[in-house]
């Protein structure tokens, strides 16, 4: 292994990616002034905004003293934690990096969401007076700030990192990746609870029982669904994206050193500073020009310029940084073009996301139309169809991430995880441009909802955001679908991590070798594939049931209040919005244990359990199947919300037929899949390989070699399993105490039932 | 690698395992005399009790037909396959035996199935004549008929190859197993699209629609339904046990071989010779006392029975025949404890899964009466109560099984697989007795119908056939449970004897080793196991479709002869019921076939395509996704069923009710989950091992050593990707084509929608 100090040159690279690093900061504040200019709209839609301005903050200042007791405690938990190489320095310096990676993915999505809640008005003011082209302008402009944020603190993290620890840096960057993305996956599942409770809540509530329509003000969850828009669709998904970005540049370094040394750690960073750059020049392209019509065009010209920037750049940094020759390693191409080619791999894949996650989730599309076209049969045929459409889109975007990974794998030979890497890179290039997108998605949703509570727009200002919220769920899909792919990339890359690790602690235990320990045919490996597609399972399957549990909740509340304040209905009396907001708030943070917990510990149960070998299997069943779960979930969940669109369009009957009936359960049952649970296997993927990388070598410590110690080993997994079976335990039983107005998991309701 | 002759006493074994094989198929024609001896109800039941045979055996024949060529061409790419060890001779012999089983597979569904029909009106008629006890005897022995010849066929099959070839019997047996899985799969998922299509277009169209309960004779999809049930639910799950039982048996002889020699062949067939003796004895004991009240007793006590009499026997057999030290292997415990506690590890997770499944999918279990009572809010909480059901419960499921294999893993030591095998063969001792328990279901459910639509039974008699039938719908989870159970146990094992495959076949090659070419952290190896997930989530998807296309076609039907015959209402005219059973039979052939050439073509594709290594990571990445899959989609289904029956039973408001519409949207959404994709995944998984078990010595040959051809090795991937690439576009374009009726995937019902 390569290990020597960086050169000057490689540091004065690092230094210029720091500054890149603050220029994309500065770049967001230049955009937030521009958003902030904008008008504010009517008084009442200011109040409106202010209602969820105010839910949206206090959600998530509790999110995060909740969350900062758990921080603490892993920080404990990592400084006892032994590392393969360096001293402690070097834990120390990994456990602080923790704390940095979560504040920076909590900073993310606090700026960014709190930019969305002033975003949201001045966009349905833009419309209001008139125009797409200034709505379509600010609801990008949002999105762009929480974009140049979301790449800016992922590179500076990554460089400040590399500059004050250099040879360590990879290690200490472990620390980092694994703040961002714990932090992330709470607030994905936190805000993923929050946003689909309160909107199928709403729902439920409204539109299938009181007659009324969305976003109507007499619904007292209709503020609690805006929030959770900005909770979960954009504070989730920002934080999401930075821990993917910062988890993809860590596996990169990580990668780089063990194969090219010191110039392997710099490169990954060129390349995201180049990202940062091609970031800047999509964000400025997508200003809808005089003659777009089609609001998909300028987005997509956003990506496209940004990515042929990115392509250009890092084809001319490939090769000037790289070497022409490589060390002793067995690869048939140079490094440069190894270098090259790889992050070209991540950017097609991009593109080819894109595309395909449109075809099947934009209303245009026969797959859209054909689940719309059995809502004519009944809700049970939507259903069946919008599943099955999943599950086959699911094969068609793992194919199209597998051959990626398979062409990185044959571009890289020996060095084939750092190409699989640098291709996470690559995807990541044009990660402003993405988060951009799907930003714009909650907040042009959150503008059409401020205008239509408010009542102060005409026609013509409601079609321009109705034009913006449709453009604004397919961005959201592919989003999705690039999301998931920076998972199985930078999942498949932090395995090799995970191995190189397992062989540096062997070798600490007295120079053993790994053998068959991760042989794919030992049956004890094929049981730890089967715990870890479990887990996968088990996680989708808490997430629905909390959505519905705390859904449940709220529609409790909201009849209560239809009950007791008569007035509601007839416009005389306002209800109490903040009731619902306090209720989606605390069950969220409640609901979150559980998951939380699960993705934490089961990779520690399975480790110190079963064992290296069964763990690693583990993680190769939770990519496996985290990939196809979290694709089948969000594209059936886009599917059958565009099937509803399309029907409230006018097709099959249009608003109030059956038809429309049986799309409002299609869209029902899909919300939590697509909010929720499938955005959230993102994080949780990410999670748990960086969890086992952790303890790897306290793993093989306590396994082999002269510290090995079974009681300890053993007593360590069964006490998280015991923990994992109590909170699930608990989160069940809760169900039963909390609400004298409920008894059972699922039906929370019953007493309060006609 | 001991590969000694069989000694004398080994074939007096083995001869002594194949005359109660003969015995076995003995019994089985004492309890179809017994049958058949029994009265067959009034002329009116036996009219109908005729409409179903016909329809069934005309089913069967023309799909015999169908797949008799398709033997023929795999018969043929048999024989061109090498093998790994032997000449000529084996290679024919395992052609022949392929055959063998192939034709076993076949027999038993269709003897299993013909005497199903022929058993359900003389159930019908035991209960018309008032009594449980004769009804469930009658019903009970129908299932003992199918059961028999399950365990005679494949013991018969087994035993006779050991005692032709001796030392290659193993190789001879892959054969075997490998036609028994293939048919069992074409029938589990033809049957399963022709049982579904007729149930869900019977209730779309009937309940639905024209409101008119189930099993009504005025509905022309009624002796579809009915003749569905029987192909379905009978002759597949007959002939998937059949290779369930025959694949465990052939894998655990090959494993015997590898690690015990001969005596390690021997032992497995005592084991199943034990389990034929268990299950006629737990048959026996099935008969209902005068005391038995709750129906699910005499079946729990005939399986108890029948555990208690293999664990008995096994113990002895151990102790007796095999040896007392092991030979050079590195094992912890004396092969005489090892067999006895592997087969005690089956034995037991069989008892642990039927405790679970029915804690999951009894009506009287929280489980269910969660999801039941979630109905009061609609149809969108009952699918997401029962997904978030299903999900979580296989991940017990996954986990229980997970903890067997570990189990068997740990006893087993150096011979672990072979332990895993043993399990499994201890998991089938059981197995005479679950397929009687399983036929038991399809039977008083025809029984039921038959009834029904008769007219000639009176309330009480009704009460005995509703009874047994919701007797039926709990043995079917439960044996759908334990199929899969099998599959994981069966898969593993297998997987064990696809690396000993490699290691000859790389010996052939001049002598090269596997190196890291398995190791679960290759690049190329996360691709496999992504690929392995995604065949799952597609041959789902698939199957889903499937049923939906054809249903569709089922509802036009019917439709239509209420609208040309408008005296179907009113009892005046008889609707043409065998122009639905028409339209299954031709549509669930024509369905089968791109599921089926997806199962046996993507291992090729893989292996070929992208070598070895990623094609047995292909496997770990099927078994774990197909084990949770397969338990979600089974249970998920069976648990919407029963919250349906416990509605109808007068919960939330009862028969008519909102929530009794709700309970029929999740039951319909769950007919094809339960009995079309999740069961079929049992043999997919086996046919995928299976195919790669056989070409393993192929593309090994191909990929290295002085025989490496890539150009070939390529252009047999290719050609078998694209045969599945327009399997998948022929079978999307059919539905497209094939109706006037029908313009769409999903919406074959557009043009005639009212």
């Amino acid at each position: 292994m390569p290990d020597a100090d960086l050169s000057g040159g490689d540091l004065a690279l690092v230094a210029i990616a720091l500054l890149i690093s603050l220029a994309a900061l500065g770049f967001a504040a230049w955009l937030v002034r521009a958003v902030l200019a904008a008008d504010q709209g009517t008084v009442s839609m200011q109040e409106i905004a202010k209602a969820i301005q105010e839910g949206a903050g206090a959600y998530l200042r509790r999110q995060f003293r909740t969350l900062a007791v758990f921080a603490v405690i892993v920080f404990g938990l990592l400084l006892l934690l032994p590392v393969a190489d360096g001293g402690l320095g070097t834990r120390l310096g990994r456990a602080a990096f923790f704390l940095v990676g979560a504040a920076f993915s909590a900073a993310v999505g606090f700026i960014g969401m709190t930019l969305a809640t002033r975003g949201n008005v001045r966009v349905a003011a833009a419309a209001a007076a008139g125009g797409h082209r200034p709505a379509f302008r600010i609801a990008f402009r949002t999105g762009g700030v929480c974009g140049m944020i979301t790449v800016g603190l992922g590179l500076f993290g990554a460089s400040l990192a590399l500059l004050l620890f250099q040879e360590t840096a990879p290690i200490v960057l472990e620390g980092f990746g694994f703040g961002g993305a714990l932090l992330a996956m709470f607030m994905r599942v936190g805000g993923g609870i929050f946003t689909k409770a309160a909107d199928v809540g709403a729902d439920l509530v409204g539109k299938v029982e009181a007659g009324i329509p969305e976003d109507d003000p007499r619904n007292a969850a209709t503020i609690a669904d805006n929030v959770g828009d900005n909770v979960g669709d954009c504070a989730g998904m920002a934080a999401d994206l930075f821990e993917s970005y910062a988890v993809t540049l860590v596996a990169a370094l990580i990668l780089g050193q063990v194969f090219f040394g010191p110039v392997g750690m710099v490169f990954p960073l060129v390349v995201a500073a180049i990202g940062v750059i091609a970031s800047v020049v999509g964000i400025l392209a997508s200003n809808p020009g005089s003659d777009d019509r089609n609001w998909m065009s300028p987005i997509n010209r956003g990506f496209f310029v940004s990515a042929a920037v990115s392509l250009v750049l890092v084809a001319a940094a490939s090769f000037t940084i790289l070497p022409t020759i490589s060390d002793g390693l067995d690869i048939e191409v140079s490094p440069q073009v190894l270098g090259f080619l790889s992050v070209l791999v991540g950017i097609v894949l991009a593109a080819a996301i894109q595309q395909l996650t449109g075809y099947f989730t934009e209303t245009s599309r026969r797959p859209v139309r054909d689940v719309g076209r059995s809502s004519l049969t009944g809700p049970a045929t939507v259903i069946l169809s919008g599943i099955s459409l999943g599950l086959e889109s699911a094969v068609y975007a793992a194919l199209l991430i597998g051959t990626a990974v398979y062409g990185a794998f044959l571009i890289g030979g020996a060095a084939a995880l750092y190409a699989v890497a640098l291709a996470g890179c690559g995807l990541l290039t044009t990660a402003g441009v993405i988060v951009s997108m799907d930003t714009f998605g909650p907040v042009s949703d959150n503008a059409q909802g401020i205008a239509e509570m408010s009542g102060d727009i005409d026609e013509e200002g409601a079609q321009v955001l109705t034009d913006l919220d449709a453009v604004g769920n397919t961005t959201k899909a592919i989003t999705k679908g690039i999301a998931i792919a920076t998972a199985v990339l930078a999942a498949t890359a932090l395995f090799g991590s995970y191995n190189a690790s397992l062989v540096d602690a062997l070798d600490d235990a007295g120079g053993l070798d790994l053998g068959d320990a991760l042989s794919l045919v030992s049956p004890n490996n094929v049981v730890g594939a089967v715990v870890g597609a479990a887990v996968v399972f088990l996680f989708s399957g808490l997430a629905i049931s909390a959505v519905s549990r705390a859904a449940g909740r709220v529609v409790f509340e909201v009849r209560e209040q239809f009950r007791t304040h008569p007035g509601i209905m007839d416009f005389s009396e306002r209800p109490d919005y903040s009731r619902v907001v306090d209720i989606c708030t605390r069950d969220s943070l409640r609901e979150l244990a559980t998951p939380g917990l699960l993705a934490v510990l089961a990779p520690v149960a399975v480790g110190f359990g079963l064992g290296f070998g069964p763990l690693a299997a583990y993680l190769v069943g939770a990519i496996a199947t985290g990939t196809l779960m979290a694709v089948f979930l969000s594209n059936s969940g886009g599917a059958w919300d565009n099937a509803k669109k399309m029907v409230e369009d006018g097709a099959h009957g249009g608003k109030g037929s059956p038809a429309h009936e049986a799309t409002i359960i299609g869209d029902t049952v899909g919300d939590p899949f697509k909010d929720t649970a499938g955005p959230a296997i993102n994080p949780l993927i990410k999670v748990m390989n960086l969890v086992a990388l952790l303890i790897a070598p306290a793993v093989v410590g306590l396994s082999v070699g002269e510290d090995a110690n079974t009681p300890v080993r053993v007593a360590i997994a069964v006490a998280a399993t015991l923990v994992i079976v109590v909170a699930v335990v608990v989160s069940k039983r809760r169900s039963i105490v909390v609400g004298g107005e409920s008894d059972a998991t699922t039906g929370a309701l019953t007493t309060s039932a006609p």
